[in-house]
């Protein structure tokens, strides 16, 4: 557990400064790092020091998806998109992806979910139920971090089925014990340990997983603040992750 | 998952009328019921109708309680204390028993808590956290099923823990995801399965488990409205389970 | 454990007659038997009876693959193939398929091997070593039942690897204990239970899974002993299933 | 996987000379030494070195040990009593020690076996076979590391059980896949990987595991030799474990 190592865990952009720089001192470099394979896409590389693992770990495994079952990611932002990326590895029979952002659902169906909903209409925990025979989904995958969206994860979830929180809240939540007290269910939340990174470098080194087609939009570190602000207006201009690069 | 078949479940006490009856039918029987080993102590097999598996399946399996590690239940209770005998069988090394009723926490000691709290003073969330150098608790059960017991959990649970729910709650709870959406939780709910019933049974005739311990009153079929009083008064009767007999 | 059920496991076939038959009587049907859902294609369910879990429960979920893992699977025959079709549910980033028969293995990278060796050489393991940077496989599935393959697992199987054997073997096996007992590998064999039908089903009916393409004839009941024929002359035939229909 | 670390794995008294001296450098020391706790038993810690995570994680761990099962240790050696000692951690129901030296299963009965056999006779397999109702056992650990051994542990594992070996094989072995291969059966091998060495340490430090009760003799440093000799002569001088002290 990396993550809550007590002389450890997150330390970059947390406990100190992060990496967008030229130049970085890593804490514990001795056991936190990885060589960069011969012939790595440098691009789909950056993609793996946080949100793929994070959509992997915190959603794909803690929620335990398995071949056949129903998935129900909730934000179809870069997170959302790398914990349906990843849990495509386990072959469940359906990923209902759901957002309020249309361009980001239709993103979503290239990417590979079998269903999508947009949840503007306040309907969307009716049209899980509705899609899955009033039975719920055996795992919903929290990506946002708001009251909302952890509400409809416990709308959805099937008894014995689980919620895997990766959202960052800032508030608590309601927590619906009166009736999930007996649904059999498992809620996981979790600070990505980066524990699958040697997984899932392997897998990308054979082009199973391509995380850098998340990467929408490049930049030279010159214009950071231009990325910033294509990153800020994401809706618009249909931002999902921003690459910059020291070089020229 | 016994407990969500769609066509059984908790049938009796719950759709039906229960077994307080001097014969009753039971509905699925070909498959839901085991036969009394001979020489069996069948005070002891009442206990494992109900309470033993649920603090074992509901508090102990779903809390995945390990040697070594520091376990505290929440609630002293029958169901409490069947938790408390079952955690026993993987060996923690400490075991904290909270309750508010300093009689159920000296019965605490004697099935072999190490630890006991009265949470009277409203402290006792401080005082787990001095018993284990800030570090909380592997394995938090809740055995009452209201706001303030779980919250008590939500206190004191160790990053990579797990809280154990079974109390039945009438009403939601609030779920601070704003502290532990980072910690690596998990939290379990369940509606006993009675799965872990064989094992326990085995348990049970090898002397090994003594649920018969939890019964501190006797009566016959005719006196169940006294029975009923005595458990209804438990606190100034001390009273954890009533047995009915049907015999003379 | 349904195949080792006391009053149960394997009975069709082995205590009784089998089902080649206009009609059957089936033990235990009400606990034994699945409905065939609606538009389903009997074809691919005839595989769901016996291959394709044998495949899965005793080659691919016994050997835990992994995604990103390397797998090797010795015998491509319909069963050899039924875990490769399964293995591929969780992404295993090389499965290297072996055999005598270069037809088989022509099939075998048609169902998604990603390499295959012809052992007739007697150079296999040395083969495989190569393939994996002296590493060895992360899974070995056993499916043929003689010396040699099973020889072949134990000298490619990675430390900390599985060795999941499927065939059904005539004579005991060199263990080679003098190397393996420090090598941190886990073996395992089985009768299959079809404990993952219901999965398999619902993978079947998604058409995620095609059983199906392993029937490579098809005949009517009155030709059963072309049938068995063509099967027993598979070299020749290129015969994986043959498929026996009772209609006209 | 510590022990079969790419730069690691088993170094002293293996690779390079072992710790039998006043001073040692320690590979790797960064990673791999704990810090002895104040007011700890040193005596006992040193059984943590090797013998007690030996027992625990390639017998118990790798086995499998639940509450209610029932176990069997073949060898009563100190590794075999470091397996029973800490296989009761799990509270099986039974625990079926075998050895050919009378001596150290009666110090197998004072560390908890509830039964024992002396397998002189050559019928260790049938008595096994009678006490468990022609089942066999859940788990066999063997830890002696012949032929006739783990033959013995082939006999008398149930269906779906484990077989876990620890002894220090010389030899290939008979498998008896003729017959296992429908038994549902899982075999582990492992070098010590001392994972477990954190928890062991805790439930030392806790006096719930005192495996300084190993130690039959001490020697200072200077009469090693005689240690060897006792080491050497165990069944006639009653020896587990030798303990050699720096100081004077």
């Amino acid at each position: 557990m990396y993550s809550h190592c007590e002389d450890g865990g997150w330390i970059l952009g947390n406990l100190i400064d992060g990496t967008q720089a030229e130049y970085v001192r890593i804490p514990h470099a001795d056991n936190s790092l990885y060589a960069v394979p011969p012939g790595a896409d440098e691009a789909a590389l950056v993609m793996l020091s946080d949100i793929l693992p994070t959509g992997f770990e915190c959603g794909v495994q803690n929620g335990r998806v398995e071949p056949g079952q129903t998935v129900a990611i909730v934000g179809a932002g870069p997170i959302g998109l790398s914990a349906l990326m990843t849990a495509r590895l386990y072959s469940p029979a359906e990923i209902i992806m759901i957002d309020l952002d249309d361009n980001r659902l239709e993103v979503s169906r290239r990417f590979g979910a079998t269903k999508v909903i947009n949840s503007r209409d306040g309907k969307a925990a009716a049209t899980v139920m509705d899609m899955t025979q009033k039975r719920g989904v055996d795992v919903a995958i929290e990506a946002v971090g708001v009251a909302d969206t952890f509400e409809l994860c416990q709308a959805i979830v099937a008894p014995g089925g689980h919620i895997a929180n990766i959202g960052v809240h800032g508030k608590s939540v309601e927590f619906h014990l009166e009736r999930l007290w007996s649904q059999n269910i498992t809620l996981t939340t979790r600070l990505v340990d980066t524990a699958a990174t040697p997984m899932l470098l392997k897998m990308v080194m054979a082009k199973t997983l391509k995380p850098e087609l998340l990467i929408t939009h490049r930049f030279a570190l010159d214009d950071m603040m231009k990325a910033y602000e294509t990153f800020g207006n994401a809706a618009r201009e249909h931002t999902l992750k921003v690459l910059i690069s020291a070089g020229a």
